[in-house]
């Protein structure tokens, strides 16, 4: 166990799904939390919070959870956040912090902002790992070691609390960066949320086809489809919420995706190999860019193999 | 090792990359061949064929290796398969099995046909299995081990022939289906080629963003893009040429592709969150298909992870 530089005192989650429960974990393995309370509002939840010891108290009560807490994380679906921090927030001492892990940050903002007590500081934070499982037992304490976080505090926001934030998540192995949530939204709509969604769609696409059957489809798939129903198989409801509410970088982000996808339909239909050629050597640079720094195996076929 | 039924005697391999070097180490590795001849153009490929003792024999021409072949499998790209088939025809003997590997069936059968001489036996086959690496040295005799190859033998092939070809896959671990080639060249669109296409379209339209660094693309890729890359990672001369050999199927399903990708920014711009819910839980089922299939690992993440 390594020594976390700011303890923190008492740590409330509200919300044990993937992340939720991996934060728990990861407090507890690294000795970054004194005490952890665990905030769910399904009761079956909550009893699998229990039986796998996630925390030292688990309610399903918003306010009970949060009152006395000196950092408290939302990992709800994005568009449950303004509601738990309505409901939570007037439980929270001065001093406390708001954060939350939401794969948007502009929309989380805007719906925490109103809700804030006085002295109680909001740094949104977004930790860029997941795997396709959802609930409290799919998570697990090394999920963010090596992966990256990113804190959007707004102008304004006491320096000290992003620093806690910021020690915490270095805690947990993650590497922290700071930028504007809307800036965020836009990174996150092209590295994340159009690729959930084109993931989604063909895997869709393949499901309603008359000219091939569903079992065919499933029987080949490992020629590149099966890549897609990893991230179409994301909780849905998370998924839902994220493209509601960062729609505008969604849309504009999809729109340019379709450009590309038209011309690039146009150079097939024109037997224009160069341009395939070309675009098909360009993209391998990018992986090679993504493995070099750390953040995907160089093993062939993700390492799917063993041995 | 495990003794084939019908042991192959001179088996030829014309192009050494990921697949022809994996047929040839698992030919050697299970005893499904007495001899092994390595035929490819490319003199540095040729150098590590015999670096790595993968053929009994390494030659850059095409008619001295097929000849005396009891099997030729053309393992190059789709687009120099009837080229390849043209060279070397005229040293095949009655009763040689020409077969090839390609991911398009259509065009290769209408490529290879006009070539073949009288007594020589053509059985198009494709296994679905690959990596995103490429050449000589990437290969491994356990690629093919529960993947399915796909054979589409002509209406009026010789029996004996398709019945050889499909023990020297089965030899190979492989599971084997017949289908015509118009069926597979249907299937391999959506399973195979559309995922393809769309990777390497998101993977350049995120690299050509003014908003968004290549850098933070890179960065940030763990929250989905990094699982696009791979198949964007896929050798560019095999890609060009499927896209342009398959055109019509590819067109097809990517316009099937393109109109449920526009309801679904449709039901994004009009908050339509019951219909993208509907979807994403849809979706999910057909990952649980293809696992339960063992076409796929169930560890989360690809099993990215080792512990």
């Amino acid at each position: 166990m390594r020594e976390a530089p700011q303890r923190i005192g008492r740590l409330a989650l509200v919300g044990l799904g993937l992340i939720g429960s991996s934060i728990a974990r990861a407090a507890r393995q690294y000795g970054l939390a004194e005490t952890i309370v665990a905030i769910d509002r399904d009761p079956a939840v909550l009893e699998r919070v229990r039986a796998l010891g996630l925390a030292d108290h688990a309610t399903d009560d918003p306010a009970e959870g949060a009152a006395g807490a000196d950092l408290v994380i939302l990992c709800v679906p994005v568009g449950a956040v303004g509601p738990v921090a309505a409901a939570l927030a007037g439980a929270l001492r001065p001093g406390a912090i708001l954060s939350d892990v939401g794969s948007v940050k502009g929309a989380v903002v805007a719906a925490v902002t109103p809700h804030l007590p006085e002295g109680v500081a909001f740094v949104p934070a977004h930790p860029v790992a997941g795997t396709e499982q959802s609930g409290p037992d799919a998570g697990f304490a090394t999920l963010f070691q090596g992966r990256w976080c990113i804190l959007t505090p707004p102008e304004g926001t006491d320096p000290a609390a992003v620093a806690r934030v910021r020690a915490f998540w270095e805690g947990m192995g993650s590497v922290v960066e700071t930028m504007s949530a809307a800036h965020h939204d836009l990174v996150l709509a092209i590295t994340s949320h159009v690729p959930h969604l084109i993931a989604y769609n063909i895997v869709g696409t393949a499901a309603d086809l008359e000219t091939v059957t569903q079992s065919e489809v499933i029987k080949f798939s490992a020629g590149g489809f099966r890549d897609f129903t990893r991230i179409a198989a994301s909780d849905p409801t998370m998924w839902r919420d994220v493209f509601l509410t960062n729609k505008e970088a969604v849309l504009e982000m999809l729109g340019r995706f379709n450009e590309d996808l038209a011309a690039l339909a146009r150079a097939i239909r024109w037997d224009d190999g160069d341009a395939l050629h070309a675009l098909f050597t360009r993209t391998r640079a990018i992986r090679r860019g993504i493995v070099a720094m750390g953040q995907e195996t160089a093993e062939p076929d993700f390492g799917r193999r063993k041995g």
